[in-house]
């Protein structure tokens, strides 16, 4: 019998409040709430944090708290990424980020999705779908990524944008859903 | 003659400044801040501030912090009722959620609205449009919902939509306006 | 020869993660820390604070913490300017805010971009472009405003617009992007 947390990985309908995964969040709660009460100054107590959290934390990493997860050791980090004020990670599926990738303010990274059916919703059985971004992305301010979705390489993503779709390598998206509005291989700067 | 805070309740221009309402949102503030400094193994704590902070707290309800609102006492929570992290409800008018119903991260629930003329809209004077959310509601991460709207039970509101109208029983709703794109009694899942 | 700081204001690209600048950010993570951290009741703590992170402080403006940005500095706001919870302001470049405008709940200010070429982007360096934003403006909750974008006087930003494009006097926009839906000298009160 595959436990609620290997459920959750594989993608099925598993129950959250079983006592393996409210432990394992109580863990990350516990250690996201002393990081967003470090001050700036405590750079080595921040990293020192992130390590333990974290699935993978590459070198070289930072993340400006406040920041919020649901387990964080399905999130994994290439070296270089940057997570301005405000990001809001739900880890239950993984999450996996390419190297020097750029998170602005308040960007939203949701795995955890609801049956749509609203009895099934009900029962508080939830799924979760792995999100994968790739290398050198920038991620705009406020942007949302639904569960499941997969970012390309060097691809920009504008400021508010909800994405809904795989963003290929190299594209900009923007917009309510995300629909591609650039190559950024042959655009002049005019993405904010 | 009717306070100001009757003139709120009412749906009519009031002064939020006076010493009745000042004194309300600081009960409220100081309330929250206590709330959202908790650790999460203080479950006791934090069900004891809901209970005197909210108008009604429905058995078995929870909001992670950081949580945000006005008054507290116009928010009214069925039972079982979910706010993930930064939900902001702004509470001038009342806020009647139905049980069962998921609040995603940074959801935004705003009753409090400005006069549009500037002139009006600069004596501080503003207005505020109850909203009523049905039961068994899903309300995905970073959604808006403005002052006035009614959300029917069972629907599902798309992360990052921005709900100006109202939104019928079983409807799924997504979009900058928030417009209908599909049926909770006819979809597969393709909303996260 | 320029320094990082200068460039920065002057809109070229510029290292953010020279001395200079990088401890003008900690005086202002150091002073907005403590700022989030302060009580309702800690009216004149607040103000002190303010006064002294902020480039210009107006008589009588008011921010609710939570509240974010990179210097503090380059923020200017008149008279009256009132910030609910949750604004984030990255004040690379200067942002100018006029008298009694009034920010709804989680409004982002965004002056820093980043290249768009990933070889450029992946070099560290960024630029920013000044945001000014007149008198009597309203901006709805959860707006975003990208670099470089000038709001007319009494204008009315939807919430959850994504402004990408300088908004006339007394305009009122809204979507994402944000475009012009009325004319607060001719509309009825329909925006939330």
């Amino acid at each position: 019998m595959p436990t609620e947390w290997e459920k959750m990985l594989a993608g099925e309908l598993y129950d959250p409040y079983g006592p393996e995964l409210s432990a394992a969040r109580r863990r990350a709660r516990d250690m996201v709430y002393t990081f967003n009460l470090t001050r700036d100054a405590d750079k080595a107590e921040r990293l020192r944090i992130l390590g333990e959290l974290l699935g993978t934390a590459g070198d070289g990493i930072w993340i400006e708290p406040p920041f919020h997860c649901d387990y964080g050791s399905h999130i994994h980090l290439g070296e270089k990424v940057f997570f301005n004020f405000g990001c809001v990670l739900l880890d239950c599926a993984e999450i996996r980020i390419g190297p020097r990738t750029l998170l602005a303010p308040n960007v939203q990274i949701y795995t955890a999705t609801h049956p749509l059916d609203p009895v099934v919703r009900a029962s508080g059985l939830e799924s979760a779908k792995p999100i994968t971004i790739g290398a050198d992305v920038w991620i705009g301010g406020g942007a949302i990524l639904l569960p499941g979705v997969t970012v390309g390489d060097r691809a920009v993503i504008g400021a508010g944008a909800v994405v809904t779709k795989n963003v290929p390598d190299d594209m900009i998206v923007a917009g309510n859903p995300a629909r591609i509005i650039g190559d950024t291989r042959t655009s002049s700067q005019k993405t904010g």
